[in-house]
């Protein structure tokens, strides 16, 4: 394989925008303007953890953007410039980084940002993919874990485990779900809802570790409880089909991590606002629960009775 | 070991500066006062690679910040706030983490930044530290790699060679050069230079990849040749006495790279304002040859007649 410098200039330099300087300088310049603070993300996939040694590059190139887009867009702002740091062992070949930045390239051409700089290093060991990612917002717009009120109802964006469901699906050889594959291997957040999301939510975050554990984020942050009604979490066509066959994959729903969707409060004024933003950005928002006085998250059967969920949700470690 | 969130609590919270919001929520928010250039660096440092397994963890905190401040430094930015994306196998235990956290805290506190973010995950593999580093500058401050100018001088901060003798030395069991260990192990990036520097350097880069290499650079993105005198490339006393035994090492001092000091070219009208700025910081400042029409880097022996190097400087791959 060529040689660091000329496999950045070949496939990375062209993803490059103004703030990066064709890749040709030691750092990127980002002049910020008035009137914008900058909201920034870090999220680090790993072969063998966030990613599988066989999934297509350009998918993994996809990812390592997505995962970072979700986070963003779950703070309100519009992702602007990344950088990436990417470790790559001996056995990948120019084909895997040709595809990769194509996958990265696609995936930044969705989202409306440009590569400003990054880092290329061999490593012995698994492919590691360690972006940043910048996005703007208004002065004190970004919305926060910390802003949930008591009376708040909770939100979450598209539908719940299907990431984790996906995972399943490769390792147990099962080919009858491509959407739940698909969902793994390339997320796509709920980018759509940028704009007029900071008006209206209270708090917000990326559903990364599970919506429990994420939720649970919010009711620390936000000194609330978090009741969610777990008949009301959102299933996808292929989740609900997959569950049917294997009812103990339930709990990846609310606690098997890589959704890349949002979860949110709102004051109960802002339903019908809500609701004419799903309509106009085709974005799926279903209501899951409410806020109350108290801790923690609260999760409730059909009847509407408080049960345990036994897993919390991903953790690395 | 604990989970990932209690571990981001006990070690990294402590050295989040406002931007990180304590860590407690999915993104940084970063006011930039105005007239204000973020300048945005991110170099990788990967077990193996930039480390070893035994080197102490607080100085492997030390060096991942280290490695980008010469990169802010060379642009003439002051750090101000940096993500860490940290990879850590499972025979990581928290007494690792705690003294390369501290290691981390010391080098923040010494370069005047704070964390902002970052992702703590698992690899099955060896430690990444993928560290971006924003500092500030003036709009348009930023010194570039392009701005060479036919007539300048170039010049180098602190001594060249030191980090690849260190390594070498480790390598080969040699126990009588600490300094060299030293400079490999904890390198000290010329931090004092950044406040005068913008207004008397053309251009600018760091040296990590070799001083002929980080000149390379500098001339094709300046349209420049760079001619450097060999002799005038300044040596510590230990890289002296170890290339006195040692002389086949003696390619290390130009391509070696691991050097992290500046390589930098100005105006002959500035020598007196270089030299002064030498004085006032402590810092050595040497300059090793001139700026001519052409291309590429030509070195001169002692006698003046130009010499090929076979070794152009480390690359990866």
């Amino acid at each position: 394989m060529k040689g660091e410098f000329d496999l950045i200039e070949r496939y990375f330099a062209p993803l490059a925008g103004p703030a990066g300087l064709g890749l040709r300088d030691d750092a990127a310049c980002v002049s910020v303007p008035p009137g914008t603070d900058l909201v920034v993300t870090k999220d680090v996939i790993v072969e063998g953890v966030h990613f599988r040694q066989q999934d297509p590059a350009n998918l993994v190139g996809h990812k390592a953007l997505a995962v970072n887009v979700s986070d963003c867009a779950a703070k309100g702002a519009f992702p602007k410039h990344y950088w990436l740091g990417l470790c790559i062992p001996d056995r990948i070949d120019e084909g895997w980084l040709s595809s990769f930045s194509k996958g990265l390239h696609a995936a930044q051409t969705e989202y409306g940002c440009f590569l400003a700089g990054g880092d290329t290093t061999r490593i012995d060991g698994p492919v590691v993919a360690s972006l940043t990612l910048a996005g703007s917002v208004p002065p004190g717009a970004m919305i926060r874990r910390s802003g949930a009120v008591v009376g708040d109802d909770i939100y979450v964006t598209g539908t719940m485990g299907n990431g984790s469901l996906g995972l399943w699906c490769l390792d147990n050889g099962r080919q009858e779900h491509p959407a739940l594959v698909s969902a793994y291997q390339k997320p796509e957040p709920p980018f759509g809802l940028i704009g007029g999301f900071s008006d209206l939510a209270n708090c917000a975050a990326d559903v990364s570790d599970g919506l429990i554990a994420d939720a649970r984020h919010l009711a620390e942050a936000s000194g609330v409880c978090m009741r969610i009604s777990l008949q009301d979490i959102p299933l996808s066509l292929a989740g609900k089909a997959l569950l049917a066959d294997e009812p103990s994959l339930w709990s990846k729903v609310w606690s098997g991590g890589d959704d890349y969707q949002i979860v949110f409060t709102a004051a109960r004024a802002n339903r019908p606002a809500i609701a004419a933003m799903a309509d106009k950005t085709g974005i799926q928002i279903t209501r899951i629960g409410g806020v109350l006085e108290g801790s923690g998250v609260q999760l409730l059967d059909k009847r509407g009775e408080v049960v345990q969920v036994t897993s919390g949700g991903y953790q690395h470690f």
